[in-house]
């Protein structure tokens, strides 16, 4: 055996008396399966953050057996629960008290546009974040969804027209324990907090119906953060949450920006 | 019918007089299938640019034409054929004399570690450059490989060891008419002409392995381009293209770069 | 001295026959001087590419030169002229036929509100691009200019509103010999083709004014690029230019494009 | 005037009674001025964050203020002190209880090659993090330094070489009130904790060097870690750190990285 005969350098003593709370590997891309609300799953584009913490005792830690676990798992269909299984395996395969993981990848949820049906599909940028630690699992689910906002006081101010710009909600949530929500219900429900939502494919009564709504609808990042705080204090399944909305702002070439972070009484 | 009742801005007459190269979308993010060596397809994360040209006399290109061509297209496995055919649609349906696409993606080749024989996937970011003018196909192929670099020089001058670093080779590449290079082989011959290649899982005796072959085979990035220069002149099926290799340096914070460009006379 | 003592790896000959295009560094950041309109200049972050051609019967370039010839012009003020110069020291510090550089970075010019007059700077992404062949200088000026566009086809069929959003044009522009357009005069000319410019800092008074413009003045990305042509055209000191749009529709998560390339006739 | 004639949107009542955390503006890109350690400043390209908390009455921020209190703080050095000035300004306009921001710009400082002495300067992108809440300032510098290393596996298992990298120190800092550290002397103590230094700047008898150090001093990221936490739990002005390596290991395309955040009993 070759591993008995090269010397494991990892496996040294180390005299520095320095436990490390997150060692692994970082920027790992390659194709996952998640799981779809709907029962099934799709393959996406996954880039991965996968980490242990190391004894003071032991010089290093061995790499490529993160890399090991990421290859066994990517053709079998994950979700929080699947995220669990692989920081346990994590903590078994390196000896470790504390596993931690991130999974980002665009995730795509057909929509219909408001008028002539048509479908189309649009991705979310997502994160499947977890931590085990001991036998504790921490997770948090983190979605962004675009959507588009038009200025209240643009609209206030001007005889016609008012100016409006592609904005992004960040959500990130924990679950009160053995509860889930996903990514599509978490995509849905912010993306109605905005002055109007966005679609890949609109046909011109379409846009008709998306420039009037959003006219009829001004919203201030400070009024989509607003109401999705409230939404989210609202689904008895989130106990904490951080949500933002960053504007583009179509007449500046910087963004507006609005932020909250709360733990919700249950 | 709604298209029938509103008005169609974009067919209004335009009076500049001025004839547009290049009209469509950019950025569209959307899964794609690529058609695989092997006769299979691999579900890919894509970034897609689609345009046609537009004639003087209209004020505007119909912009959801275009999103729908690519909604209609993206369950089915597409290489270089493909693109002709979504390109000949979109000249159809846009009554263009010219069309253009860009599909640029992560592409996923299993890679057998050099001692271990141990199997993982790396990722090549590749791309399809496909333009249709009148009749005639333009088509190129386009592919990174990440490498390792050992400096000819550090080695010469040191009493031991010679810095190394990560480095990408990035090739374009345009075939004989009627011929077709796969990813999977742009990427075999390109990856052979560094240091050494590059993998994701490696084993303490593969590590071995690589660490020895690139000190054995010292390249500066001149040698790699140099190297891949005669390859791709030697393929019989390629009558154009483009080359470069890009070193991390691991002594600097910049990089060290060569490129070639190069009609091949067949 | 060592130099004579180390080997010169770089000057060893080479036996492959293959003459290399470019050879050198990327990625290079540091700050530089740029020469400004108004007889000053100002202090950017410079992001370089400077290369040299390589003779196929040497192994290496001297990778180091390029670095001392940027650490001995960073504090030199910077214009076309100075980047001619700069090439010309990089040909006969390499002894090589051609030398090619770019720089970018990014230019801040003062901007007035248009009501309130108040005064703020908008950075407008740049580059030089310069090829000395023989005696021969090839210079392009590049500039990305930041607007706001609203769409003619959602004002035309919606009862109220039309959407708009933040878009950029980028123009790369190549100089009648002996002439010398600006960067503020590039991005003066540009800024007006949008539906209305962008500034950093409005009042309640500006933000009216340029709500209602826009709305008075709704252009498609095609608008926005033969505006561009025309005022490119007529201004005698340009002879090639590239000049696309790409508006961030606030609709969609994917962006609308326009592109057009021309030689000039003088 | 026309602030009193037209609708101040921003100030009306809103009902939803959630009171926001961070209200501002993200991504303003200006050229700042920064203090350095010598008595100086130089001249930055920053990118900045600046909110302040919205209390539950008002339906919006003020967004062009933080705008106005940037343009008046540009061309005057900054350091931490100066974010600390910035913040209370923040507060006062916007009639808030807590300000936030951060500066991100790179910042350059000139190093000597170790054994020609040849100077050149290196960009270390760095960060002034402020809150102010209430009376309570609370500070973090933050700075990214690049560094090489080399494996001390891959040099122990191999009968020569040793694959090695580029790799970069990512510091964030709170000091013992009353105290700071300058960027400067948190990149010069984290630089020397690599297997070597980078520069920019490197003749043959500085490659030898610097190859040659690298090799009699290997360290994996843990190593680095480890030495950076014993470095900054001796130094009696920090009271708070997180620190990461991140190696772009030269045998991967995927990084190695290791990470501690620690409070210092002081």
């Amino acid at each position: 055996m070759v591993d008995e005969i090269l010397k494991d350098t990892q496996m040294e003593a180390d005299r520095r008396e320095v436990a490390l709370q997150r060692v692994g590997v970082k920027g790992v891309e390659l194709p996952f399966q998640i799981k779809s609300m709907a029962d099934g799953h799709q393959t996406v584009l996954a880039t991965v953050t996968l980490t242990a913490d190391l004894a003071h005792r032991f010089k290093g830690t061995h790499m490529s057996r993160f890399i090991e676990i990421l290859e066994e798992w990517r053709n079998r269909p994950v979700s929080g629960h699947e995220v669990r299984e692989i920081l346990q395996q994590t903590k078994a395969a390196l000896k470790a008290e504390i596993a931690h993981m991130d999974i980002r990848f665009k995730y795509f949820i057909e929509k219909k546009a408001p008028s002539s049906r048509r479908k189309s599909i649009l991705g979310y940028q997502s994160v499947f974040s977890g931590t085990m630690q001991g036998g504790t699992f921490d997770f948090k689910l983190g979605t962004e969804v675009p959507i588009s906002t038009l200025c209240p006081c643009s609209k206030a101010i001007s005889a016609f027209g008012a100016h409006n710009q592609r904005a992004t909600i960040r959500a990130m949530v924990k679950f009160v324990p053995g509860k889930f929500v996903w990514i599509e219900e978490l995509a849905a429900m912010l993306g109605k907090q905005g002055s109007s939502e966005v679609f890949p494919l609109l046909k011109r009564e379409d846009e008709k119906f998306i420039t009037e709504q959003a006219f009829s609808n001004p919203k201030f990042v400070e009024d989509v953060v607003r109401d999705c705080v409230l939404e989210l204090r609202k689904d008895a399944r989130v106990r904490w949450f951080e949500v933002e909305c960053e504007a583009e702002e179509s007449i500046h070439q910087h963004n507006a920006f609005a932020y909250q972070m709360e733990t919700v009484q249950r």
